[in-house]
């Protein structure tokens, strides 16, 4: 019933993204050949400068929601990394329509391409914010039941739905990776460069959203990638479902000072106050990875490890800007 | 954060078909207006007979995926009782298109409606089938993973993802049933249907999709609706997710065998073998109950009583048709 493996080209959607093109810059490193599909809404030309020029690596700017702009690239696919997706989950919370046809649609025309095309292997990028707010940490992957509480959420967990239904159905082996906030290079969101960015404007004041005890694990972008390259090759069930995150988490409030510190220690830190830092945000967020684990993988960065390293880029970055 | 309930009527999607046409009556008798939004694909008018005659019931011809064609029915409304789906899993298995414009864009644009018109409370037919094939059984509502293998099952986990997003985002308090197999008057699929048509169509045999062990719970119609009722009048979570089903279940064959002793006890039983009757099915279901029990409900029919009522009320059906 399960699709035998193939070798063949990779597709990777979003691969201009901050986590896909990472993806893409390895997998153009082994040799593989790669199409990234990309609307270039947040991914940007640039993430894939170094992958890009590279013989086995091209991209196709492309609406995921429109199949006939894009199928093609999946004949003959080995594999397919669905990445794409609103990135803002506070945009989100304001107009509805964008996780559900960024997330939703744009997963479900995945599907039916990779379906069409024969595609063995799909792989996808999901969330922690699968499981709403849990009342178990860490959080194994088998914690019920899953109450997520944005829009961006219910669009993961619509995707895990679809593609666990494609496996079942069309022999489509797959995986699920439900992330911890990622930290890296080629950031177009997220509490660290939100931070940055409000800094740059106001070097004075640092608002923060929530009274800064939101609690969450951050794992680096290099981290992350190895361990989907190092599930996908062992681990071995028609549908596999992995958390991937650090043992430990950081505070908000450890963030902002960590931050200003970075900045010369001089700006004041604002709380806006409340247990969230906006309607849809999951305050508290640590996963269990022994699953990941036991695949021989452990993270290289601790999740302060992680934030030390992304600030000390981050600051290196803006002076070779300056 | 959530919203005040406030009294008005009740809009039930889905409500010609077998399980809603039964809701629909029994709020009708209660002297609540209703408003009924139904395409008739496999909802009849005649199930809504009784109720339709009364001067508070009002039904609808449109299709979900259009609200301009039905969401200010939602102007005012108490609550939504959203029913509507593709009920056929076997169809849908052979295209994906369908559970997803009748059940995940249709339950979407629902939400929205919903959203628009500041409805207070969602509810909402979910399946067992969300649970994919468990390793657990009884299955409690925490159960995980969430594995659905059919495409009408990872509609019904897209619309419960959806629902609880727009609950914690907007304040909709919102139930999600989770459904054993419901058999009652007015069906249009399912295993009794199936048999009963295939013995009128040809009296002298009887197949049997699978090999007869796949051993499910069936709920009565009757129970379904009074169960709902309960949790939705004792249930004060913002989501609340009940499971509704008998405490045991029934096989294929034997289903099979008293089918075939109505009928005259001479057809031959033929079983095309396999664990799964088709692709997307799942043949062990058997759902915990005691979360819906601690509300001090229990089901007047068990699985067995629920077949044999239902087996002697379709004999009566068609004796008065010949």
């Amino acid at each position: 019933m399960e699709r035998p493996t193939r070798a063949g080209p990779v597709v990777v959607t979003g691969g201009a993204g901050a986590i896909g093109s990472w993806l893409v810059r390895v997998l153009v490193g082994r040799g593989i050949e790669v199409r990234v599909i990309d609307n270039l809404s947040t991914g940007r030309r640039e993430h894939l400068a170094e992958a890009g020029n590279a013989r086995n690596c091209r991209l196709t700017v492309a609406d995921l929601r429109e199949p006939s702009t894009y199928s093609d690239l999946f004949r003959g696919a080995s594999e397919v990394w669905h990445f794409a997706a609103n990135t803002d989950i506070q945009k989100g919370s304001k107009d509805p329509e964008i996780d559900f046809a960024d997330g939703t649609v744009a997963t479900f025309r995945v599907l039916e391409a990779a379906r069409r095309y024969d595609v063995p292997r799909v792989l996808f990028s999901s969330s922690s914010v699968v499981y709403g707010f849990p009342k178990r940490f860490p959080t194994p992957e088998d914690y019920g039941p899953l109450e997520p509480e944005s829009l961006y959420g219910a669009a993961k967990l619509a995707g895990e739905a679809m593609i666990s239904a494609y496996a079942h159905m069309y022999g489509i082996r797959s995986y699920l990776f439900r992330f911890a906030n990622i930290i890296g290079p080629a950031m177009t969101h997220g509490v660290l460069y939100d931070f940055f960015e409000k800094l740059r404007r106001d070097p004075r004041r640092l608002e923060v959203l929530g009274d800064g005890r939101q609690s969450k694990s951050y794992l680096r972008t290099e981290d992350c990638v190895d361990a989907m390259l190092r599930v996908n090759e062992r681990a071995t069930e028609l549908v596999n479902i992995y958390n991937l995150g650090t043992r430990d988490r950081t505070s908000v409030r450890e963030i902002a000072e960590k931050v200003v510190a970075a900045h010369g220690g001089t700006a004041r830190v604002e709380y806006t106050g409340g247990e969230r830092g906006w309607a849809g945000d999951v305050p508290q967020q640590l996963l269990a990875i022994d699953k990941l684990e036991a695949l021989g993988w452990a993270p290289r960065f601790s999740s302060s490890g992680a934030i030390d390293h992304t600030i000390a880029e981050m600051q290196r970055a803006r002076a070779s800007r300056t």
